[in-house]
């Protein structure tokens, strides 16, 4: 399906059908749209990029990409970390970035969003009605909605506060062939009907684009406390983390192991506990002085289970010196070398065992692999570094790679708990879901884009018979 | 599509298919599952009923079907108010009362669950081990999982919980033509692959059939405390509703407009004020002295917005009076006459001036329209009453119900908001959701059941046309 060269008239005709400034074709600023975070270095040619500003343009644009049989790539701030957002040869980039209007309704607990939007301009649209949208990707301050809504995005509050999906009341999606669906709307409930919308939320841009979103919001979070427990091992972290998730509703529970600890602390030092086999990152909103009982549970928790030294704040902004060294993880281990970020989620019992097998792939591999995790949520991002420009060692971490896809799923585990499948797990999704449900797949994506341009080669296996 | 004859041959090779007793054929324990709650004199005439033991058995029963073409209709415990679970000419039953098998595992904070377990049993099992499976559809006594996700049912605490879509972790679902697919599992958070798990929730038995589920669970809900208020009018109480939404979340948010106040007081008194123009019923379960703060606020806003009086409650018994008072509503209505449910859902600050309009309709057309509300979600639950037997009347309360299915649409809002579409409710979706998301529904509805043999006439309209 794949179009390697798009003739010049039909781009022209796109320009025609488009306002001035719309499409980009010189060479130098579609070079900015080829790559998303994964900097995929096999990333394809576009023939062109759509910097759409309407849904009626992006309308116009997939019309015309039916018409020419032209691949589209869809694009929020390309801040994939799993190369959903990676052009193809040939391909339209359909970039989303300058439709970012937001109209918040407080009586309604809504918010009209334009995908372009920041994660973080929602938040601080709604906190200016006291209102509050709680999904907090790593990205958060980076990455868009329609990205979010793509990947079904979820953070550190999803322990409590689950993921996007459960706050997208509303979507305006076109097609390929450039039919609008308006899909829910303003109402808090509603199941009329086939539920088309969650269908959408997390099919990365690969059965329709997003064009606006209706978001649920809530009450502003009240103040947090913070608690930070050292462990002197993986197996009583754990421990911890499951007698919390069974006893109290934490609105953060997020762990860090020895090597992510160190990571951090080599490269912006927090005094952290360079010797604690793993830290856990507590927080609780709860109101009033139950917030204070909430914090004691937690604590009595971690030292039953064999905590060496818990710590606990009010403070907010101390609070937050915490959660940002947790935040800062990911900068420190992109840091150390190139990264190839992990995003598998188990059941949080196995948490212990899984933080053992992941120690034993990057011992087995000759690799570091750091790990924090959404741990309340079994979520772990394990953090594949090597040199730069070591082909060996890059050989090594895709090994290590799809061990840790493996490890998922013989642990009754998902390859991606809040990534997506994008363009570098399509072979870990096929061997966990298996064939079945790869063909149902294959096929409902088949009825919405029977031509197979949207996104071709994300989420799905390009070969509907892969992983049969 | 549907089969008014089946050949005598056909359900003896069915009979033969499976164990003894699996296939009931006789007249009289047909005639049991031919209805649901909704009562349709119309209801078809099955050639037989599968009271199905095993995911096997649903698999032999499905390829049996599509083998002889035989419409099926799925069956949990057959609550459905809009006749979802209403058999058709020719069909056959496939009832999945006996699987209701319940497995917690509270280390991992899941149930497992067959389709047929009722929805209080999985509480029960759950607060065994100290957890909770919050959704309480009105139902919750008697309906089975497997209804509740067919339908993806709401209840009174969705308005802080969330719906059943919220707790489904993973699905066991069989297709018409036997295969079955395993959807999600035992982790928090999964975006591995198309959502198709949360395309079967709410999909009312027309895409396939659930046989197993995995349920979320969490910890078990404090105590709770429980305000009554009464407002002159609607406008008032709709007022407070906004109000409270927008500062805190109640764990509950129910209205009783004056009719229904009524209706509950004639059939079974609880010295409820017959002079009120509404009540609020609103519990928090804020933990600790977080719970007074709230009630408190909740007060303040309801006095604010024109409550005359309002009275609190720590007391769980007596707060359970005023929440089965509110429960009582749908007996007292029943008591009335018969009853055609309404379940429309509009945006919360449109409360008001729907129960308006809802009070106009019933002037219009000479019907008593007494009205509940999950009102923190926007959600109402009019119950059109007409004497029995009286046809004229009957045509008037169909009237009523498209009008009030209209309201909802003219006012963004939904024709159901919990009950499903069933088969009571196709005209009114169609108007809603309009002709492109009738067609891409229907295409998809035809690529996982190409013979149509799915709950026909559920859910979608029968003709792809319809609505158009």
């Amino acid at each position: 399906m794949s179009v390697t060269a798009t003739a010049r008239s039909a781009v022209d005709a796109l320009v025609s059908a488009l306002p001035a400034g719309v499409v980009v074709t010189d060479a130098v600023r579609v070079e900015k749209y080829r790559h998303d975070r994964f900097e995929d270095l096999a990333a394809g040619m576009p023939c062109a990029v759509v910097r759409a500003e309407s849904t009626e343009q992006v309308q116009v644009a997939l019309r015309w990409a039916t018409e020419h049989r032209v691949p589209v790539v869809p694009r929020g701030a390309g801040t994939s970390l799993s190369g959903g957002a990676t052009a193809v040869d040939g391909c339209l980039v359909l970039t989303l970035e300058r439709m970012s209007g937001i109209r918040v309704d407080p009586d309604r607990r809504v918010a009209h969003v334009e995908p372009g939007a920041l994660n973080i301009s929602v938040k601080e649209a709604a906190a200016g009605h006291g209102l509050w949208y709680p999904p907090d990707p790593g990205s958060y301050r980076i990455s868009t909605i329609g990205g979010n809504i793509a990947t079904n995005a979820g953070g550190l509050c999803c322990v409590k506060y689950g993921v996007t999906a459960d706050y997208v009341l509303g979507l305006d999606v076109v097609l390929a062939d450039g039919r609008l669906l308006r899909l829910g709307g303003e109402t808090m409930k509603d199941v009329a009907g086939l539920n088309l919308r969650q269908l959408f939320v997390g099919s990365e841009g690969t059965l329709g684009v997003v064009t606006g979103a209706v978001l649920r919001l809530v009450p502003q979070q009240g103040e947090v406390s913070t608690l930070v427990a050292s462990f002197p091992d993986l197996v009583s972290a754990g421990t911890a983390v499951t007698r919390i998730g069974r006893t109290v509703r934490p609105a953060m529970l997020e762990l860090m192991d020895r090597v992510s600890i160190n990571a951090v602390e080599d490269h912006s030092p927090r005094g952290l506990d360079r010797e604690a086999g793993a830290l856990l990152i507590v927080q609780s909103d709860a109101p009033g002085r139950s917030r204070a009982e909430e914090i004691a549970t937690v604590e009595a928790l971690c030292e039953e289970a064999g905590a060496t030294e818990v710590a606990t704040t009010d403070d907010a902004d101390e609070g937050l010196m915490f959660v940002d060294a947790r935040r800062s993880a990911g900068d420190a281990t992109e840091a150390r070398g190139t990264l190839l970020a992990e995003d598998i989620c188990v059941p949080v019992d196995r948490l212990p065992e899984v933080l053992a097998e992941i120690s034993a792939i990057a011992v087995r591999h000759d690799l570091e692999i750091p790990v924090v995790a959404h741990a309340g949520d079994g979520n772990l991002h394990p953090g594949i570094v090597y040199p730069p420009g070591d082909a060996a060692a890059r050989d090594r971490a895709w090994l290590a790679f799809d061990d840790l896809m493996a490890l998922a799923t013989t642990f009754g585990g998902t390859v991606t708990g809040e990534h997506g499948v994008g363009r570098t797990k399509t072979r870990g999704l096929a061997a966990q879901v298996g064939p079945d449900v790869l063909a149902v797949s294959h096929a409902i994506k088949a009825t919405l884009d029977p031509l197979g341009l949207l996104n071709p080669g994300a989420l799905l296996p390009r070969d509907p018979a892969e992983g049969s």
